[in-house]
């Protein structure tokens, strides 16, 4: 890793400084949400850890922290469905990263669809329901092997 | 609360499924992004616990919960600045809600902004800095008192 990262200052530094303080949680881990830079339609929200954000940084490719694998991945090194990013926000409190990426391939959801968030929550039968919203945009069992 | 969330399920009924069966974390906790229901942009990024999810759906209108202050709210209930939520989504794992909200008021930002994430990563002096994008939408003091 070699971007460095500024130590936390007082509140209006990290609310309205220009240095580049992010909080990474007990588990060194920061949320990450990636929207698509042109439609402006959110693609999903993964972990980072510091090596994985210092990496985005620098290679101008998302990369994410896995809690189950517990490893740093690239987005797309098995599908070839990466996240070239065009601009990295950070928020108010500098606790989550906001990728805007132009979207390689059909999708950024190992489920098959462009966004991660393909249902929404409806009304049904006296309690609430998902529904999807949309049609899958490629087939993941053709890009990761069959279940 | 009177929304009842199904049990989480195995992998294919979690990711494919219509059961609203959310993962919160062990502190009892869900990422929630808002989003702008016409626009697509990233407004904000927040936590809530199942109470907070369940009042968003009864109510029509966003509630988060606040870790420093281990409490629900109500987003604007101070402000004015509500969210009139449009749509809520789940993405495949269900440990993460996309809200879809009409912004009421001049932005969502406690600091002043449209959006929480007004600031970018730009390379600065061999390093790396955060630059303000764009102008506040309103003045912070007058709408919650001077700091």
């Amino acid at each position: 890793m070699t971007v460095t990262f500024a130590a936390r200052g007082d509140h209006h530094e990290i609310e309205e400084g220009s240095a580049l303080a992010p909080k990474f949680g007990p588990d060194g881990l920061i949320p990450a949400v990636a929207a698509d830079a042109a439609s402006g339609k959110v693609l999903m929200m993964a972990w980072m850890d510091a090596t994985a954000l210092s990496a985005t940084i620098e290679t101008g490719e998302a990369h994410y922290y896995s809690r189950s694998r517990k490893a740093m991945w690239r987005k797309g090194e098995s599908s070839g469905h990466v996240q070239r990013v065009r601009e990295i926000r950070l928020d108010c409190d500098q606790d989550t990263v906001l990728l805007l990426v132009e979207q390689v391939g059909p999708g950024a959801c190992h489920v098959g669809y462009e966004t991660c968030f393909y249902r929404k929550v409806v009304q049904a039968d006296g309690g609430v329901a998902l529904e999807t919203t949309g049609d899958k945009a490629y087939d993941p069992h053709a890009v990761y092997g069959e279940p």
